[in-house]
């Protein structure tokens, strides 16, 4: 769904764009967290840590794939990879609110991008036959699950990477 | 494309499942790579930056989102997210050669998987107009670009994280 957009605001800009149909995805399930709106989310997955056992989620597979979880219970970190339905596809130059100028879309974690694919590394704390609880998600209840990944440390954990 | 599949080896499991019409990515690129067989690719990004300059790979953005490129200079690693389209979506249960037993999709970070997205932490080395050089992506050359996105260590960097 790519709502009606929002003005833009001061030096964010907006592409025209054709449909996007170079390849589809199938939600693979949902993920059930305690926000309904989104001013209730957390902001990141870090400030749904912090959060504790109020942000416990669940992540729910769809029966045909939870054989697909066979092994995760080995993993103590998972990526949670799901769709931010809700956003503009279009908005390439960005102005949030906590930056001083705005900035573009790659250089950001906004959930409006071309390809709205979020990202989080939550902690797994329980398996069940078919979802998995977990504590790191930052988005709204209902949200379309698209993979399911285990975290590499080795890959993945890049402590001194710098940000500006 | 979901290419014929090959004959699935013992303990594997694949599964029927309806065209993916859920939702639809736009390529917003191309990654360009050395490797032109998958047999040349290092195994995963810590490999190819183990490569250093035999592995720089360019980020080729479509001139359309260039200007969401603007402000990714100040970081110094980036997530790249990839579209995998030469495995199977149905492959649930998958026995990769390193491993004894076979094991869930959800629990391998194997490019067959029900929505073929790969993702690479990798270095950024330069930006250019259109496209960025980086270290630490691991694909095929052509493979279709989905999303760029800043490497926040803050969120993304579990230097503990356990597997088995």
């Amino acid at each position: 769904m790519e709502p009606d957009p929002r003005e833009p605001r001061p030096g964010e800009i907006r592409i025209d764009l054709p449909a996007p149909t170079d390849a589809a995805i199938r939600f693979i399930g949902r993920i059930r967290t305690p926000w309904r709106e989104r001013s209730h989310c957390p902001k990141n997955s870090r400030e749904a840590i912090a959060r504790g056992d109020q942000a416990l989620a669940s992540v729910e597979i769809d029966p045909r794939f939870a054989d697909g979880l066979r092994g995760v219970e080995g993993f103590s970190h998972l990526w949670i990879l799901y769709w931010m339905d809700r956003g503009a596809r279009d908005l390439i130059m960005q102005a949030p609110a906590h930056l001083a100028e705005p900035r573009g879309v790659f250089a950001l974690r906004s959930p409006a991008r071309p390809n709205p694919i979020a990202m989080a590394a939550a902690r797994l704390i329980e398996v069940k036959a078919t979802s998995l609880l977990v504590l790191g998600v930052d988005c709204l209840d209902g949200t379309p699950l698209v993979d399911v990944k285990p975290y590499f440390a080795s890959t993945d954990a890049i402590a001194d990477a710098v940000r500006p």
